[in-house]
C-alpha cells in the first residue's frame, strides 16, 4: 500500500448500498474537515456507484451539509445493485452486465478528482478494493453496515440506531404480550450474522433468541415457552433474526410469489417460526416484521459520533496517503486496515462470548 | 336511565377486546378516585369477561395501582373472544358456545359487587349493556379503541398513542425512501375506519392514503406516484389503513395459510397494494406492516390525561347512578351517554371533514 | 367584518413571538393549498414584523418547504418584540420607539402583497387586528402559544408538544426521585395560565401541581409531602409553572442580576420552592428548570395535524374573505372568530374542570 | 488478591452514589443469574451502604427482579453520603462522623452473607476496596458514573444514556436557537471529566464545547460566536461541563444562597458563561440547565446491555474467587482488574484523541 503523499486538491464521495442512519454524519464531517482544514473541493456522486459510472455528481460545500447531522438516510442517495465492474445495461429490451469501470475512472479523472470516499457495506468496499489494485485510484473505504457483520472493524454506524429500533419495538410488544398472554415473535435484521438480535433481545428482556451463528430447534423453542408458562408467565417474547435457521434446515428466504390480488405470498422465518409455535404449544401468537424502520430515523448519538469520526479520518487518511484502506474503530481508536483484509470475511457473533454466556445463564434459550 | 342513587360499597373492574395505551390509568384513576374519595373497595377480574364467567379476581388498592401511569397493557389482563352471553365451552373436545351471562351475575353478587365499570371496545360494551338491559345490574362502560371508530365520544385513549406510534414510522420510512427512490407502503390499523391512517399520513407528510371510507383504484394511486416522479420527486410513502379496499372490491382479510415449514401466506391489504405499484409503475416497492407496534409502549400525555378523566368520571358517575351509561369526551367536557346510544353505530371518517379537505388541497392523494 | 371576495393573487405570511412546535407545518400547509389550490405566490417575511417593516422578505414555493413539516422553529425566523406601532429604532444611540406601522403596508402593497397571514400569540394577534382595524388591510390570524393560553380557541399547536417534553421529564425526575427518596421539583412554562403544568403534572403523575390559577401555600404543599412520608412514600414530585404564586404573594419574576464572573443571581419559583420545601420538611430536594426545551423538537402528531390545519384554513378563509378573523379549533371543526373577540383575554384553566376535579380525587394538591 | 474458591451460598448486593441508568439492570442480572445458574440466595441492602450499616435488607428472587431491566434508578434505593468508615451519627442533635466498618461486617456475617456486589462510583468503589483490604471480606465491584470518569473501565452504564438526553436537548435547542437568532447554552453534567459534553456536543452540533480538560478563555468562546455571525450563521449553541473553567479561574461551584422568598442565588458555570456572552456579543442568549434529566429515564439498549454484562460478570467473577477486583468493559470483552488499580484516579478526555480532533477539524471551538 503507498503511502505517499500526494498533492490532493479534490475528492470524491458516494454511499453505495442500503441506507443507514449515520451516512449524512459522514458526508458532513468529510465535507467539513476536508474543506476547512486542507482547503480542498469536494464532489459528491448521487446514488452511490450509478452516479460514478453515469457521471451524475454535484459540489458539496460546508453550506450543504447544514443541518443533515441527525437525518436519517443519505443526501447522496443511494442504490443497492450497481457495480461499475459488474453493470446492468439495458440493450435491446433485456439487461446485460458490462464492465464500466473505465468509464467510471474516466469520470473521476475529467472531474478532477484525485481520490474516493467510498461508504458501504461488503459489496462496495469489494468495488474500493477492486478500484484500487485494478486502477491504483487513490480510495478509502468506511464501513457501513445495520447488521454490524463488517469484519475489521469494532462497529459499525447505524448498527445502534437498528439496534435501539427493535430494542423499542420488543418493549412494546412487551406490553401486548403481558396483557394477552400470548407469544410475541419479532422478526429483526441479520441474514448472517446476528448481532441486532441478540443486543436487542437482550436489551428489551426476551425469553427466545434465535441467530444465524446458532442453529435452533422448533421444539427447544417450544419447550422454553412451556416451561414459561409452568412457572406461571403467561407470555414470552420470541426475537428472530431474519437469517436463523433450523438444524439442518435451509436458510429461509423471503420470498414473494405475485398472485391474485387478493393474496399474496410472504414468508419469513418470523412468520415460519411463529405458526409453528403456536401449533405446538397452542399459544396465542402474534408475528411483527420490523423490516425497513429498522434502517430509519434519525441516528443515536453514538451513530452520530462514530459516522463524525469515521467521516473525519476518511479525509485526515486521505491525506496522509493511506489508499486502499478502511477507516476502523478499534477501540477507543479510529485507525484503518487494508481494504483486503476487511472483505469477504463476516463479523458473526462468537458463541463463547460473555454476552450469549450471560443470556445463557440468565434463561434466555436460543434454541440449541 | 335510573339514576337512584345506590349505597354502593365496593365495585368491580375488568378490562375487554386488544389492548390499548391507557387502560392501565384507567384502573389507576378508578381505584384511586373510589377509594380515596368514596371509600369504596375495588376488585378486578382478570382477563376480562373471562375472569367474570370464571370468577377469577382480585381486591385492587390504590397501592396496586403505584407507578403503572405510563404503562401499556393492562395489569388486569384482557382478552378477545370471550363473552359471557355467548361463552366458549369444552365439552367432549368440542367448543360448544353457551350463555354463562348469570352465573357473571352471580360471581358479582357473591363479591358484593354493587357496580361494574367495564372499559373495552364497541363489542365489550355491547355485552355491558345487555347486561345492564337484561339484570339491571349497574354498569357503567369507559370506551377504548386504538381505531378511534366508536361513536358518541370525541376521542378514545389509545388513538393517540397508536397515531404517535405510526407517524414515527412514517417519518423512518422517509428517509430510507428518499436516499433509495422507492414508494414505501406502510399499513396501519383501521379495519372500518381510517383515522390513524389518515392522521398519521397527514402527521407523517405521507403522498397517499388509502382509508375504508374512500375505495381507491390502483390506477389513480399509481398516477399521483408517477406525477411526483415527473416532477422530480424520486419517491412517495403510501399508508394503506388494513381495512382500505379498491372500488367495487372486498375487504382483503388478512389470512394465514398454512403450508409446509418453508413458507407461509399472509395477505393484507398494503401487500397487496404494494406489489401492484410495484408492478404498474416500474418502481421500486417496499411494504412494511406495522402491526402490533401500535398497540404497545407508554401512552402519550394525551392517552394518560384521557383515561385518567375516564377512570376518574365512571366512578363519580356511578356514584351518581348514572348505570347502563358510557363515559364520554365531549371537549372540553367529560359527560356520559346511554350505551343503546354508542354502541352499534361506528364512528368513520366524515369524507367532508376539514382535514381531508386540507389532505386533498395540498396535493395528498386518497387514491379516488 | 368583510366577507367580500378579493381578486388576490398573492399573500404574505409571518411569524411572530416566541417559537413553537408547528410554525413550520403551519408555513407549509398555507404555502402549498395558497399554490396548489389557488395559484397564488405567497411572500415570508424574515423574523416576524421585523421582516415585514424593513422589507426583508422571500418568496416561498412548495419547493422552498419540502421537508419542514417535522423541523421545530420556523423557517422565516421570528422575534419577540418588533412591534410596527412601536418600533424600536436606535437614534443617537438610543432606542426610540416609533409608530412605523403605514411602512409596513407600503412594503405590503409595493411587493403585491393583497392579504396577510399572521402566525403568533397575543401580542402578535392584536398587531394583526390593529393593521385590519386601522388600515383595512386583509389580515387572518394564526393561534400559537406553548401555554394554550388564547381565548376562543381549544386549543393551539405547540401545547402539546411542550406538554410530551414536560412530560418526559416527570418520567425521568420520577426514578431519581424514587432512588434518592428526594422531593424533585420541577418548573414548566405558563406565565399567566397553568395548562402545561396542569396536564404534564396529570400525566406524569406528580404529587403536587402549582398553577397561577390557584394562588398556594407553602405550608399545604409540605403538608402534602411529609403526608406521603408517613404513607411510607419517599419521595414526591412537584410541578410548578413560571407563573404560580403564593397566596397573597406576588409574581416572582425571574430575573437576572449580573454580579461578578463567578456568580450570578437567578431567581425562579420553581428554586424558591424548592428552597423551602427542603427548609420546612428537611427532605432533600432538587429543582430543575425545563425552560427553552419546551419550545422545541419535532412537534407531536397532534401539533401537526393541528397546524396542518390551520395553515390550509387560513388561506381557505382569505380566499372567502373572512378578514380581520382569527382560525380556531372548535373541536371537531376549524371555524374562524373575529380577531376582536380572540385577542385580550386570556384562557386560563377553569377552577371547576373535570380534570382538576379529578386530580384532587386522586389525591393532588394543589397547594390550597 | 486471592483467587481461591470458596463455597459461596449467599452474597450481598447494594447500590451506592447517585443513580444512573442502568442499576436495576445490573441487580437483575446479578439476581437471575446467582439464582439459576449457581443456585445462591442473594440479599439486597437498601439505600446504599446506609442498609449495610443499619442492616436494612431483604432478599431478593428473582420474580423480584421482573419488569426493571427497562427501568431507571434502583429498586435498592441509594444514598450519596454514608461511608460505613466515617459514618454520620446523630449525637446530641449534632452530627459526629465515626468508624461503623465492623458493625457492616457484623450484619455481612449475621445475615450468611459470604460475598458482596458493590455498584457505584469512585466513593463506593473506595470503600469496597477498603472493606476487602481491612476485612478479607470478598466483594466485587461494578463501575457506575453517568460522567464516564472511572479509569480501568472503557465505559460505564449511565454514560450513554445521558449523552442520549443531552443530545436530544440540543437537538431541541437548536430549532429555538435558529428562529430566534440566538445564543443557547446548554450546561451538562461533567465535574472532572467532559465525555458528555463533548460526546453530545458533537453529536448534537455544537459549535462550542468547554469541558474541563481545556480551560477556556470567554474571548475566544466570542470570537467564535462573532465569526459565525459574519458568516452569516444568527445562532450559535455551546455545550459547557459544569466543571468547564476559565483558564486561570477556580472552578465554579454551584451554590445556594438562602435569601428571602422572592429570591435566590444560583450560579452555575453555564449562567455564568451566558451571561458574558451576552454582554460581550450583544446577542441574546438564554441558558438551560440540564440537571437530574441526565440521571433519569429508561437507560439506552448499549447502557441495558453493558449492566446486564456487568451484573451477571460479577457473580461469575464472585464464583471464580475474584475478590477485591472491579468488573470491567475491555472492549469487546468484559474483565476484571483490582479496585487498588480502579479507584483514585480519573478517566479525562484525552485531548488528543481523534474525536477532539475531529471537532476542532470541523470548526468546533473549545475555547482556547
Amino acid at each position: 500500500m503507498a503511502r505517499a503523499r500526494l498533492s490532493i486538491k479534490r475528492i470524491g464521495i458516494l454511499t453505495g448500498g442500503g441506507d443507514a442512519p449515520g451516512l449524512n454524519a459522514v458526508i458532513r464531517a468529510a465535507v467539513k474537515v476536508a474543506v476547512r482544514e486542507y482547503g480542498l473541493s469536494v464532489i459528491g456522486f448521487e446514488d452511490g456507484f450509478a452516479g460514478l459510472v453515469e457521471n451524475r455528481s454535484r459540489r458539496l460545500t460546508p453550506k450543504d451539509v447544514v443541518g443533515i447531522l441527525p437525518r436519517g438516510g443519505t443526501i447522496l442517495g443511494t442504490t443497492n445493485r450497481e457495480n461499475p465492474f459488474h453493470y446492468p445495461v439495458r440493450e435491446n429490451g433485456e439487461i446485460v452486465y458490462k464492465d464500466l469501470s473505465q468509464q467510471a475512472i474516466n469520470n473521476l479523472n475529467s472531474l478532477g478528482i484525485q481520490a474516493l470516499i467510498i461508504i458501504g457495506g461488503d459489496g462496495s468496499l469489494k468495488i474500493a478494493k477492486e478500484i484500487w489494485e485494478r486502477y491504483g485510484f487513490p480510495v478509502i473505504g468506511v464501513p457501513k453496515t445495520i447488521d454490524n457483520d463488517i469484519a475489521a472493524t469494532d462497529q459499525t454506524f447505524g448498527f445502534d440506531t437498528a439496534v435501539a429500533t427493535a430494542t423499542e419495538a420488543i418493549d412494546k410488544l412487551h406490553t401486548t404480550a403481558e396483557a394477552h398472554h400470548r407469544v410475541m415473535v419479532l422478526e429483526v435484521m441479520g441474514r448472517y450474522a446476528g448481532w441486532i438480535a441478540l443486543h436487542a433481545g437482550v436489551a428489551g428482556g426476551a425469553d427466545v433468541i434465535l441467530i444465524p451463528e446458532i442453529p435452533f430447534t422448533i421444539d427447544k423453542v417450544c419447550e422454553k415457552i412451556l416451561e414459561r408458562q409452568r412457572e406461571g408467565k403467561k407470555f414470552s417474547i420470541v426475537v428472530v433474526a431474519e437469517g436463523a435457521k433450523p438444524v439442518g434446515g435451509e436458510v429461509v428466504v423471503k420470498k414473494i410469489v405475485k398472485e391474485s390480488f387478493e393474496s399474496i405470498r410472504l414468508g419469513g422465518i418470523g412468520n415460519v417460526v411463529g405458526e409453528q409455535i403456536e401449533r405446538i404449544t397452542g399459544i396465542e401468537t402474534r408475528v411483527t416484521v420490523l423490516g425497513h424502520l429498522q434502517r430509519g430515523g434519525s441516528p443515536t448519538p453514538f451513530d452520530r459520533l462514530l459516522a463524525t469520526r469515521f467521516g473525519a479520518a476518511a479525509v485526515n487518511f486521505l491525506m496522509e496517503g493511506r489508499f486502499g484502506e478502511m477507516v476502523s474503530l478499534r477501540t477507543p481508536d479510529i485507525t484503518s486496515v487494508p481494504l483486503a483484509e476487511a472483505v469477504g470475511t463476516m463479523r458473526r457473533v462468537p458463541l463463547g462470548c460473555d454476552l450469549i454466556r450471560a443470556a445463557r445463564q440468565m434463561g434466555i434459550s436460543f434454541g440449541d
